[in-house]
């Protein structure tokens, strides 16, 4: 029977950390005293296994347990209940990253459309790709489509909303998509250009495929989610139904310090077929570290995970000048985000986009 | 327009903390530079605003930020998004209470049920109820049924299953449904009871849908659901689809740190639906102190919020001997939750279950 292996760090007195960690094993599989378990399949496939533990240089435990994948079965939310629904609640623990099965993955699949259905979708090969958001909350859908038209104006490949535009009564969300849907096929149409746009979809499962519903109906082939916020198994139903939709995954509620964001927005994220995935890059608004950003782009990248890869989006406070180091430091298999850093730009949005998106050119490869 | 005052703890400097309140109130609102926003509506209606800034006698600071209510709308995942989204990323700020208006609590609208229909199910009046769980996960129906029988002959008023039951290839929903279901309602014809069984639901809403027209065709219904795994907008729509049954929120993925438990499982569950709220007790095999426990009672049961009231399960390594001191520190308003604590009785487990639930009849009040 196949495991799942859950690697944890935990803050713990040397002498405690070989209970600590059975306890773990037993919270996140039986949950209940092995002592009272009568049933030989239990204790021997279903009570999660110590494997490893060693010392963290950082400090600390780095604990490997195995958890019986027949527990998970094929839900994403049984999932992250199983790996950590219990031991979030211990402020001494993180997970801190997790080893999949073949089977395990198989069931969930990741991206269907990855990275290269983002670069079909742009024309962009061999190059990072370029996104900006449509800001501020509270504009009328006529105001983001101004802004649509004159960021579409200078060449992005992809303008999408603001995580926080849901479907306001200042704001409808069909109101929205056509707004800025036209606005930004009239600048292509001006322009030559090949904008796309991703609006940003919210509720629940019925809701969300409404919404997707209405942005096919306009052509369109791009949205966000955020799963942490609309629930996993929900994102993963939503990407299963629509395997023509390429998902940007945005880490609102994905939360900072008690999962790992390699593992969550990385890893888990493109499992539940993230085709690309937006996180904090290192020195802008918030605190993740260049290695953390490095590990994620490459979980969210690499080849020996066996689904598609799913597309890093290093934002956060970004702007133009940064976008060299940045397109050094990530190689050209990213999508490079500024928002604010356009507009504050007011009248000159468009040029300032385009200094965005001709920077970004000048570092072709291949 | 009314808006939602949210509460932060900020770890800061003295001297940056008005800085760092105004940076959380635009990241939670616009989400850019404010300086390049021009529409005056946006300004003076959407933009978050800094209502107070004070020292906390723990250390750090409690920052008042109102958000605009017509952002977040009517759904409770955007919601999140307004309160915490981006800034959940930063790991020195708390989400630590939230002061709805009294527009917003009538969009979501609270329990359907409440303490009363708890109350009304089981024919408890004025003693705390009784509980305990269906354990271990692995067990096929039959050796769940088997137990769920031993424990309903104690006299439980609830039989919920361990969270971690969903819809596994050793156990599926409906054959655990039907196997625990029968033997409840066996034990309840032998002893003239009348235990419930409260079945744990798991999935996208689809699923959860049909996991509960399953259950009420059963005759049952109470249900068990972890909001933060299902979603919140997900779950809010479970119940209100479904105002006849009685929801209990399980904690799981929760977190300790980032959200307060008193504002999160007490105060959101319950406006979001949750008619009852397991949650670690103190002493336990979590780490809620005294007093989180009782201002987490208190949010779930409080009149001053003008929905009905959730009940509070105290849980997490609770034993039969600790029933006289919960009763106590909780009052009568209670639903006290003995899990692993009745299961070590192995084969007195129907015993030991009778010795719960008398020790709590002992308490019967007016």
């Amino acid at each position: 029977m196949s495991r799942i292996r859950a690697i944890y760090h935990i803050e713990s007195a040397a002498g405690d950390i070989e209970a600590r960690a059975h306890t773990i094993a037993v919270e996140q599989s039986v949950e209940m005293p092995v002592s009272a378990i009568t049933d030989a399949r239990v204790l021997s496939d279903i009570v999660g296994q110590v494997a490893e533990i060693s010392e963290r240089e950082a400090g600390g435990f780095r604990v490997a347990i195995d958890l019986a994948a027949d527990t998970v079965g094929v839900d994403p939310g049984q999932l992250m209940n199983m790996l950590f629904g219990n031991t979030s609640i211990h402020p001494d623990v993180v997970l801190a990253d997790v080893e999949f099965p073949e089977d395990v993955i198989s069931i969930f699949g990741g991206p269907n459309q990855g990275l290269q259905g983002w670069r079909d979708r742009c024309g962009a090969d061999g190059r990072g790709m370029t996104c900006s958001a449509l800001k501020p909350q509270g504009l009328p859908p006529k105001g983001l489509g101004k802004i649509a038209h004159q960021m579409a104006m200078g060449g992005l490949d992809f303008i999408k909303d603001d995580h926080g535009l849901a479907d306001q009564s200042y704001s409808p969300f069909a109101d929205r998509l056509s707004a800025c849907g036209d606005a930004i096929a009239t600048a292509n149409a001006q322009s030559g250009g090949k904008t796309k746009y991703v609006p940003s979809l919210s509720g629940h499962l019925d809701q969300l495929r409404h919404q997707v519903e209405q942005a096919r109906a306009y052509g369109i082939d791009t949205v966000l989610v955020a799963p942490m916020v609309n629930g996993l198994s929900t994102f993963r139903q939503l990407s299963r139904e629509n395997p023509d939709i390429a998902f940007m995954a945005h880490p609102a509620m994905a939360g900072a310090s008690r999962i790992l964001p390699p593992l969550l927005l990385g890893k888990i994220f493109r499992l539940m077929g993230a085709d690309a995935a937006i996180f904090p890059n290192h020195g802008g608004r918030f605190g993740y570290s260049p290695d953390t950003c490095q590990q994620l782009a490459r979980a969210a990248l690499s080849d020996d995970f066996g689904v598609a890869p799913c597309v890093p989006i290093p934002a956060g406070g970004m702007t133009v000048d940064r976008v060299p180091e940045m397109l050094d430091f990530y190689g050209p298999d990213v999508m490079l985000l500024i928002g604010g850093g356009l507009l504050t730009a007011g009248d000159k949005l468009t040029e300032q986009t385009a200094l965005f998106t001709e920077e970004v050119a000048k570092f072709a490869y291949g």
